[in-house]
């Protein structure tokens, strides 16, 4: 059989840095538990635009079709801030999650227990949190027609649309509820349905689908506006969230700010299944390019590593290596090993990206 | 002179109870001070629906027009959940201030020194925080066209329309300049202009109204996910936020949330200047119509009252009275007196709704 294969597009900014550590683990993967993984590497964001005049080429956008899984670090830097909207490398994200049909997007907001003192929030609002969003990712406003900016009169109009087919939810619904049969079977569904039409589809549909497929998951349903207020009141009350792709957008920021734990948050986005079973899927960070630290060894690499690991879960059915690589996590924290992002109120050993790789990588 | 005149519709749900208090407070204006207000009072939401089949009656409509400010309390409830779209609580609230014209939403997200430790946020976050969020009311995803549910082939879609013109934009920017100007000077505007035009638009012309006219205010822009982000981390960095009406929604919640006062904070909705140059306004509590605590004495009436202080300095020109309102609640405050929401790690004098009401009388 062949080897599982994975495409990595390292992207802008602090990407390439902790790119770098995952590749320290897959390397240790094929030599020391002897599942070697056939990766190619290839350009997105930014530095595919300086090279090709866009955020994504077409070949590049062949391969991520093709592999198992793709990679990916973080796109997007200030000097492409005034690029055309069409080329932004924003867009090359967008693209990859379109073409390859990535409804469901998982972000984890976990509280590590070695940083609940990093929080903004009270320590006993997030010690011990454990929630999952699962955001629609690849329809919703983000992708919906008519859009631009059109001439009316005298003036301009910026005009976006926000559009969600009865199966488009239907999908990412199901996501969500088989997700919580393997957590504490508990689903909380977010939208607007009190003044936006698409919300209260939105909440028709995850309702009959429940009552339907999954009448065991308990499910609620809450505005997306008191949805952010009891993420900031009392986050622990929920087990997996599910809402669309600009909620999503907002919500999950929010709930990965809360855990004080940006640095460490991985993120899967799953597809449909492929002939050999997989899901289409890319793996990201949830934290961005950062680029006023990039090329100063001060990234935190667990975003990344934590995505490799929800990639081993995922896409190769490896769920003990993945807690494998977890619990080097856990323990390379536990020891006190900081990158600069974990420097707080508990001191600890101040490390570089690279160090704390390594760091990881004995663990394992 | 004519008195000046206020409409009062408390609504439904707590929106009576607190509303009873702010009435003794108006009564206190007239005995003691010598200004007295012309008061009518009406129906909006669930209650005008059960009396009249709509959640605002025409007549009402008309007298909001005509009044020097509108004072609300809250609608909604469960027995309404069912009810079509076209007739739900929430559509009276949104034909007001659209018909009116209430483009500039001023919610400040204050932390009470004596409520500090209420909020899930460390106490060194958020005390003496006080900022602004200026949320766009009448326009956006609320109410662009095409909306509704549709079928498209064998499936039902749902769709709207997130849609700004260059003047609405500017003019709800302008309303934040002015207000920055009276306050710490700065500005932030938050959008996606990242994957969605009308952000580009947003950026765009806040940031010429803002060269133009307000060079010397300071602003940035930030993604409004990054913004949710922020708000949770540091909300101390903000001194005015300007943001689009869906956006506005979600993170002016976030931000009440955080202060922990969420019982204590008021609103006012303002347009264009009247006949007799008051703007049009319409005045009312961050917090909703509370069904499950309803009609028990439980309510905090401060947001209401504070709302009509609100009131008093924007639509009245009484800007000393206003802060006089203000600093009764302090006092009261300070003094211990807790509503049901307040009693927390403190200890405190549990009051009632009305007790809360006779205090800040007694304390005015
Ligand atoms: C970079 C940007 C296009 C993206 C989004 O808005 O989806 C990011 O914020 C995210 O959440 O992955
Ligand atoms: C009640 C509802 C229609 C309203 C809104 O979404 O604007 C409320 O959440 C608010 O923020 O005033």
């Amino acid at each position: 059989m062949a080897n599982p294969s994975i495409l990595i597009l390292a992207g802008d900014g602090i990407g390439p840095e902790v790119m770098a550590e995952v590749k320290k683990i897959i390397g240790w993967f094929g030599t020391r538990r002897g599942i070697t993984f056939d990766v190619t590497e290839d350009l997105v964001g930014g530095c595919a635009y300086d090279k090709h005049g866009t955020p994504l080429h077409d070949d590049t956008m062949a391969k991520a079709q093709e592999v198992d899984a793709v990679l990916l670090g973080a796109v997007g830097g200030p000097q492409y801030d005034n690029l055309d909207f069409s080329v932004k490398p924003e867009r090359g994200l967008l693209r990859l999650r379109k073409e390859m049909d990535l409804y469901s997007n998982l972000r984890p907001a976990q509280c590590f227990d070695a940083l609940a003192d990093f929080s903004s929030l009270k320590k006993e609002v997030v010690a011990g949190l454990d929630i999952v969003i699962v955001r629609e990712l690849t329809s919703g406003v983000y992708f919906g027609e008519p859009r631009g900016i059109f001439t009316e009169g005298n003036e301009r109009v910026g005009i976006n649309t926000q559009r969600y087919t009865e199966s488009e939810i239907a999908r990412v619904a199901r996501s969500a509820f088989e997700l919580a049969r393997r957590r504490n079977n508990k689903v909380c569904s977010m939208e607007k349905a009190n003044v936006m039409e698409s919300g209260i589809l939105w909440r028709q549909v995850v309702q009959e689908i429940h009552d339907k497929e999954y009448p065991d998951v308990q499910l609620s349903h809450m505005y997306a506006d008191a949805g952010a207020m009891q993420l900031c009141r009392w986050p622990k009350q929920f087990d997996v969230i599910v809402t669309d792709n600009l909620f999503g957008d907002l919500l999950s920021d929010a709930a990965a700010m809360l855990t004080g734990s940006l640095g460490m948050l991985p993120s899967a986005s799953l597809g449909a299944p492929m002939a050999n079973g997989r899901p289409k899927a890319l793996y990201e960070p949830v934290h961005g390019s950062a680029p006023d630290i990039a090329g100063q060894g001060k990234a935190n690499p667990i975003a990344c590593i934590l995505s490799f690991a929800m990639a081993l879960r995922y896409s190769f059915d490896l769920g003990d290596e993945a807690a494998r690589v977890e619990a080097a996590v856990e323990t390379v924290l536990a020891n006190g090993l900081r990158t600069a992002d974990l420097m707080g109120p508990d001191g600890g050993t101040p490390v570089s990206t690279s160090q704390m790789g390594d760091a990881v990588v004995a663990a394992l």
